[in-house]
């Protein structure tokens, strides 16, 4: 398989449906839309929805039904990043290429819109399971996997102990906590809502879970290594920002190189978990390494 | 019954439950905790999960298991208020008589600790259905109609709505609106909750339903007055803050007087709503009297 072809496709299908889920017509208030719509359909990888469709797939299903829960990981994402660049965050103007979400409406309209998405993510999820074909118990269980992910014990959290390490001198173990947390949980909740979808054995389960994790911090380490070496138009942002705040990185800790293959460790660790499952698991396989290799 | 007696019994159920639901040995990352207990057990008459009860009580149900659902009330609406007191918004200094969130701990903080309210109060619902005592159909429900009343739908549409009719000539079929989004709908979803957690009939939902978008209205009004008359010690903020805003309020069109006799009237029809119900729904019709008379 041509795994840059299976993203391709793959990203045009959530795409479709993010569209689909913030129709033009939603359109009152205007600019609530207008804010929803530019920073959900404002391009990105859509990595984490690819996620959950790979597990479902791993697992032999891949009906458009799952689309719904695919799409509220991107929702999640998505209201991450605009309270995250929000002035009293990060305070970051562009993203993606663009302006951020509240240089365009302004913070209180960022904010908010950052509210809806959340919430609608958790709308996503709750639609009338007669119409989802899974089971009402299958859907709470993603609800319960989302709001783990997404809150205080999963990437609320996380942001909050990277805001608190700024300028800190951060253990290595410390730094594995944060990120863990910031980006870790949501990687892992989308996994294992594909799982959920899929109709996972608890032995399965745990190996997508333990994949999960591993491609987690693969994740961050070539997101790091990326904000480092990486050029203003790869981002879409400027580079060396983490650096100068002052933030502890994987490269700071160990050196390019060494991040590089630390991150590599992890891809054939990921790689390793999936033992188990047969050729239907090969987007899977071949997304850990394209998360190492990745350029933006 | 002594309606007085009641709310206090049931604000007491409620504060104990939400303690529970955030002790002080969650601590890590320190601040965010600090930051949501700060509002969340920061006082509060608990109307909404107060709601949610007394509508399941109307259809015989009074388990503590319903308690995680009626919680999860006021999470939303917590989150709600340290977000709009944020200077992007509102910009209050003072809520509840104690500063504002983000006056105590910052405006970051303040963004992340509503957004980690927002994702519990679903973490709250999703909960293990083993141990709600409810079906996960019913749970669902309860997630679809918290996300409803509390999204770009519901609440946060109503804020967004407010936000562009400060300063601009609003007609009362608009302000009506707005209302209907901002405070309506999660008065509206409390009740609903409570209706799936006491195995409403579709004719009963209707008619709570009914019931919740008249107090709805009530309780719009009656702040609307307040927010004019009331004095600051009453408040816990100052008054008069819609009048300097240039805000339209019920008053404005109606007077003073005015404003309290179409409240009253809320009041009637939604007593009138529960005909059908016995005495079970003693505490709903007195509560619609009450939103009408409180004092703060």
């Amino acid at each position: 398989m041509d795994i840059y072809q299976y993203l391709d496709q793959q990203r045009q299908r959530v795409d479709r449906y993010l569209e689909q889920s913030l129709p033009d017509s939603l359109r009152d208030p205007e600019k609530l839309y207008e804010s929803m719509r530019y920073s959900l359909l404002g391009g990105g990888k859509r990595v984490r929805p690819i996620l959950t469709i790979a597990a479902a797939q791993a697992l032999g299903y891949d009906h458009d039904a799952m689309l719904p829960f695919a799409a509220s990981l991107e929702f999640v994402h998505t209201y991450s990043l605009v309270h995250d660049d929000l002035p009293a965050m990060d305070d970051d103007d562009y993203r993606r290429g663009r302006l951020t979400n509240h240089k365009v409406f302004g913070d209180g309209m960022a904010i908010l819109a950052g509210d809806a998405l959340l919430t609608m993510a958790f709308e996503l999820c709750s639609q009338d399971e007669s119409r989802s074909g899974l089971t009402a118990s299958q859907q709470l269980q993603i609800v319960r996997e989302l709001a783990y992910g997404s809150g205080h014990q999963g990437m609320v959290g996380g942001q909050v102990m990277d805001i608190q390490a700024e300028n800190q001198e951060v253990e290595l173990a410390h730094l594995q906590k944060i990120h863990s947390h910031k980006t870790g949980q949501l990687i892992r909740a989308a996994v294992r809502i594909g799982g959920i979808i899929g109709g996972a054995s608890s032995a399965q389960m745990e190996s997508l879970t333990g994949y999960a994790e591993d491609i987690g911090l693969a994740f961050q380490i070539a997101d790091d290594v990326l904000n480092m070496v990486g050029t203003r138009e790869e981002l879409g942002k400027d580079a060396g920002t983490d650096e100068k705040r002052g933030k502890k990185t994987y490269p700071s800790f160990f050196g390019i190189d060494g991040a590089r293959q630390l991150g590599d460790d992890c891809v054939e660790r990921a790689v390793k978990r999936l033992e188990s499952f047969d050729h239907q698991a090969d987007p899977l396989r071949q997304m850990a390494a394209y998360i190492m290799s990745r350029r933006n």
